[in-house]
């Protein structure tokens, strides 16, 4: 008997049928003699329907309401998810985030996480009951006002849960079958990793892929929570992201590389034009990061010694892009630039991998499947287990498929695969 | 400067233009200088369509989880408000039942007020901002739980805040201008009252009219809050139900009669054959009332010397009328009856007014008007304020506007009037 926590996102409970089918595969797991907690996101497009009334209210809607709005969704999704297990004869009760002791700092939109204290949750499953749980929320003690916690809060509502309950895994439900060596959109024969460590999907997801947000995967890294990421359209299994050693007997495939993961949400800024004098980019990265902007790669083109100006080109989310213009505009004085030039017309594109630590040759294989390709570099960042560049945004495609064949991740079966966006 | 407290039902804040309107008339009344409170329904159809998506999910619902479904549609209204509110320049903040202090006991789906504790509310006006508060529901505080107060349970949240914060009034806007002498659906020509007393208005509700449920008026008579019904789309002063004297110099009027009322939805059973001994109609309502239902009016027909029976006919609610005649049946053995009839096509018609305790004649002119009419009557009942009699459901149009003919309640003028239903 083990606990179990499960999060279903809002594509596996869109409507009353979903909703029973979920329903159906949570009494199993009770049936089977396992203790469950159920986090379950907003039906469907309940979220995009609410945030549209509140546009049509006003433009610029008070954050603490907006999240008091934005909470109904779940309220809705788990009381009828309860409903419906207990239909199947299996005892489910429903809890809020507040209730459910999810505790939160009080940035209303994107809080974090800073206490969980599921008392309700361990007398529910002590009692016989499964526990239905909200996701996307929390509460702010000071005040005990409702917060959201941002993108991706389902997920690390689950994950944190299942930290708080020291739970044997946390099972992220979602359309796809779990982890993939790359977008199975652009590699139709890309496979799904059994396992992946906890490093290399923080990479993965830095990276862009989108199966697992960042911040999830840090908080089950952080309290060793076993994610077993998987569909909620069928019964096969998925990948987990661990560090635990396989059990013995288990048969582990060890790759040097899990996977190649691309991202076209990022825009480009060159500083054009700076006095290549100590201060100017430490004076440039300030000025975007007050802003509230995180740069992502950086390039600093070799100054040109007659001119004592230099170029420093950085990526940032193309979302960013007029907040970082703006600021720097503001600042073009004090810096002493020349121009600005913004392109948000780039691809990224991450190989990612534990084993490249400690197998020589990675890189050159990299490079060369990229070059006999034809693809142009316009720039490189590494780190210990992974290699990114920047593209053209029309090169990208072609450049994931000539990495993941260089690697020998094709598959060589007909799997067959389902991929989408991923809930919040 | 007063303090107000504002109900608004789901029509007046059906979408986002109605929510806009109603924040303004909000906004207004802030900056006249008052405290204000607003109570809040669901929008328009949003609590039917969450109770048929429950119905697709299981035909039994537990109660627990369909409260906590329920809530979610005035945390979509109360939200939106506050920022509609917002969006005109004025602080405003919503609070769900619980964060309002609404205590209840746990009775789920029709919880009944025990305390109102709005230490949250009282602060929020001291800081110069309007409170926005949840209609319909609170919290049991022995387990932390939301709960629904069932029919009319926003008006009744209002009367209990407006109680607990002593505001100077309640206003209850609603779809018509106010409280009437009759339905103006079936009396055209009926007058809007301007003033009713709670006795007059607790025999009104109980009769039939739906502007107010019987517990909120209950409530504002026990804690004198003076209740202002008006209509959300005009600026008309409706119907004040308060027993305040009026002001000096005011002119109120005091009629003998506050309205006729009439009640659609009763049945009636007659328990054929009933041994007259004592003890038996005792037992017959010992056992009607074991079924949960409430009996209104008795009567019991005078009994045949010959044979030792009797019939006994009362009425209840017609959706009751099942629950009732399986009990009874259940029974017929030890209560000894021969037979029950059942019938659910009866209206009834009551005429209220505080004044018939001092006048007489009232009962002679009612009859008179009644027979005039060509109406038969199948049963009376009365109490100090009240005459009420049974009538045939399809004479029962005809036998309104006879009685409110004969009070002279025939409004001279021609007032623009409109009528509907109420939200809850």
């Amino acid at each position: 008997m083990a606990l179990i926590v499960q999060k279903y996102g809002g594509s596996s409970v869109a409507d009353a049928a979903s909703i029973k089918r979920v329903a159906k595969r949570v009494a199993e797991a009770k049936r089977a003699g396992h203790d469950v907690v159920v986090v379950v996101s907003a039906m469907g497009d309940t979220t995009d329907e609410l945030i549209d009334l509140a546009q049509q209210i006003t433009p610029m809607p008070p954050q603490r309401e907006m999240d008091i709005l934005l909470t109904a969704g779940e309220r809705i999704s788990m009381s009828l998810l309860a409903m419906a297990i207990h239909n199947l004869g299996v005892d489910a009760k429903s809890f809020t985030g507040q209730q459910a002791g999810v505790i939160t700092d009080e940035s209303y939109g994107k809080a974090r996480i800073i206490d969980v204290t599921p008392s309700r949750i361990r007398q529910t499953l002590a009692q016989g009951s499964v526990a239905i749980v909200a996701g996307f929320q929390g509460v702010n003690p000071t005040t005990n006002d409702v917060t959201t916690l941002g993108r991706g809060g389902s997920d690390t509502t689950a994950v944190a849960l299942a930290a708080s309950l020291k739970a044997d895994v946390c099972e992220i439900y979602t359309d796809v079958d779990g982890v993939f060596t790359a977008d199975p959109r652009i590699v139709p024969n890309a496979r799904k990793l059994d396992r992946v460590s906890y490093d290399e999907m923080l990479e993965l997801a830095a990276s862009g892929a989108k199966v697992l947000v960042l911040r999830c995967v840090e908080y089950a890294r952080r309290y060793g929570v076993p994610i077993h990421v998987r569909s909620s359209f069928t019964t096969h299994t998925g990948t987990l992201v661990t560090d635990q050693p396989a059990a013995e007997g288990e048969i582990v495939e060890q790759p040097i590389i899990a996977g190649v993961a691309h991202d076209r949400s990022e825009a480009k800024i060159t500083v054009v034009g700076v006095p290549d004098v100590p201060g100017k980019a430490a004076r440039i990265f300030q000025v975007v990061a007050g802003a509230g902007v995180n740069i992502d790669m950086i390039v600093q083109n070799v100054s040109v010694a007659a001119t004592g100006l230099t170029d420093i080109s950085f990526t940032l989310p193309a979302t960013d892009g007029a907040a970082a213009t703006a600021a720097l505009t503001e600042h073009q004085p004090d810096i002493g630039f020349a121009s600005l030039q913004y392109d948000d017309t780039i691809g990224k594109l991450s190989l990612i991998g534990a084993g490249m630590k400690s197998h020589p040759g990675v890189s050159a294989r990299f490079f060369a499947a990229l070059s006999e390709a034809g693809i142009n570099i316009e720039m490189i960042s590494t780190s210990e287990i992974r290699i990114s560049v920047v593209t053209r945004a029309d090169s990208l495609d072609d450049a994931v498929r000539a990495v993941h064949t260089a690697f020998d991740l094709d598959s060589t079966e007909d799997e067959a695969v389902v991929y989408g966006g991923t809930g919040r």
